[in-house]
């Protein structure tokens, strides 16, 4: 890395802003959160030392006290940024509050400082162009939990300073995430657009009867994801073929492009089909189970980050 | 299980089909096992017993020998399926293949017996209309390999007695899979059609530029996939909305049907996509290596469903 980051700055302390104040803090910044809401600035630091002892049982950090130390609390947005390196903005996902929040951090940030929003797909274009030093925000969209999911997309803006993306980059990288750099923005970035695609086909074959949502999810839990939980679509497919991904592409494109012919027509998820998936749903899971369920979901995911990190994926391709 | 299975048979004993032989006989089942080629019918106890030896040494099995006294491999495919209770046919994907096959496993088989094919995308219908005791024939198609990834489709064919589907599910649940049930053949069936709607906005998102293989690969493997390891899209959206999917779907339903408005001239995946993803794909892993990088995956999955033995996600909600 050609430029040095240090201090981090971290803006609405949420799930997902407090989430990445653990990421930057135990790979070693000093970070300073702030959030507008005195109670949650009061309340963070013990979500955070919560989370941090929960991963310490499941070997994923050590050395707790040295990690909360470098963590503290600031009552003022200027006192909180002004001499960070990187900024992460998590504030709540609406176009005036992003708006408003960016106006702030662009007037009290260093020339040189890099902003990073949290945003899942707001694009940055539809909240900083009247904001000072624009060149320097940019898309960081994470998955929550932060701390324990890698992946970060960057998304420049048509302003962002196109130094920006790689620095970020390197710097996510550095921290120990797993950042992805989008070469423009786009509808629901890659993530949601992904996930979308999916989530539409899911949909769409329940409400012809074809399976129940319970199946369709066992299809991706007990099948797709465990492969796609260490490697993505692309090498799933040059795996899965003696001449890799052309070969497959030969013998299956067909396939595929007739599934996406089926789906020329995409239809809303109309009320009486959401009616009809939530209604399987709260029968397997009623709704005054969904927070322990959340928790389960989180409990799962620290143990699957403490299984990765115990059987380090061969990144070395990528290298 | 209102019928008891006891005897296996397993016809075609490539990848899969020893895959199965290992599932079958690790749940207590005898298993015989037929293949066409004598050079296959000679080795594939050596192929079991070294798989059987790395999943013990994983943790995943014990007493190797018991498994392994369990299979018997036979030189005719009549001695092989007379006396099964269930066959599993994994015979190579052609009509005419499957064809010939289903032929003469129908004409060998008892009245009762139940015949599933490894079908991943053919229908049964494609290749038992003339076949004896075509009410018998389902699609039991597995995820490769069948021993460390559970999921198990069941697709009836319009001629299917409506008693198997209901009845194979609880044998396969009894042996440790993880099946689901189809009401109807559908092209690609539903893992093939999640996959190929998560492929083809890959795809499309690659050859417009907007990132590389390599990080919409990262999307999956260091994002969404760590998900759907353990969860399926539809569970999945709604713990991430207080008021679960149907909250979930209010809110995000237009953005992903923006999103497949985008799609609705799907192109097929064309010869110069093709090779740009795979000039990508052999500069990460040149084609010589491809055979080692299939031995890394296969000690992932190994390694993952290890993982996933010792921390047993709490499957109740799907009772």
């Amino acid at each position: 890395m050609n430029r040095r980051f240090e201090r981090v700055a971290v803006v609405g302390a949420g799930l997902v802003g407090a989430g990445w104040a653990i990421v930057f803090a135990r790979a070693g910044q000093s970070v300073s959160i702030y959030d507008a809401q005195p109670a949650i600035r009061a309340s963070v630091m013990d979500w955070i030392r919560d989370s941090l002892n929960e991963m310490e049982r499941c070997g994923l950090t050590r050395d707790v006290p040295s990690i909360l130390a470098r963590i503290t609390v600031s009552d003022s947005l200027e006192d909180a940024v002004a001499e960070a390196d990187y900024v992460q903005e998590s504030v709540f996902e609406r176009v005036d509050v992003k708006h408003r929040i960016s106006l702030a951090i662009g007037a009290a940030i260093r020339a040189d400082a890099i902003v990073g929003s949290s945003s899942s797909g707001i694009p940055a274009s539809e909240f900083t162009g009247d904001v000072q030093r624009r060149e320097r925000f940019i898309i960081a969209h994470p998955v929550n939990p932060p701390h324990l999911i890698p992946l970060v997309e960057l998304v420049p803006s048509p302003w962002t300073d196109p130094s920006i993306a790689p620095l970020l980059r390197d710097f996510m990288e550095s921290v120990g995430q797993k950042p992805i750099v989008l070469s423009r923005e786009i509808n629901g970035f890659v993530l949601n657009r992904l996930q979308g695609a999916l989530l539409n086909e899911a949909w769409a074959l329940f409400d012809a009867g074809v399976a129940s949502a319970a199946d369709i999810d066992r299809t991706v839990s007990e099948g797709l994801g465990m492969r796609w939980s260490f490697m993505g679509p692309f090498e799933t497919i040059d795996l899965n073929a003696p001449g890799g991904v052309a070969d497959y592409a030969e013998r299956l494109g067909p396939l595929y492009h007739s599934i996406a012919m089926d789906r020329r027509h995409p239809a809303q998820w109309h009320p009486d089909l959401i009616e009809r998936v939530a209604a399987e749903r709260r029968q397997a899971l009623p709704l005054e189970d969904l927070a322990s369920r959340c928790d389960w979901r989180d409990k799962m995911l620290m143990m699957l980050a403490a299984h990765r990190t115990m059987n380090q994926s061969d990144d070395s391709e990528d290298a």
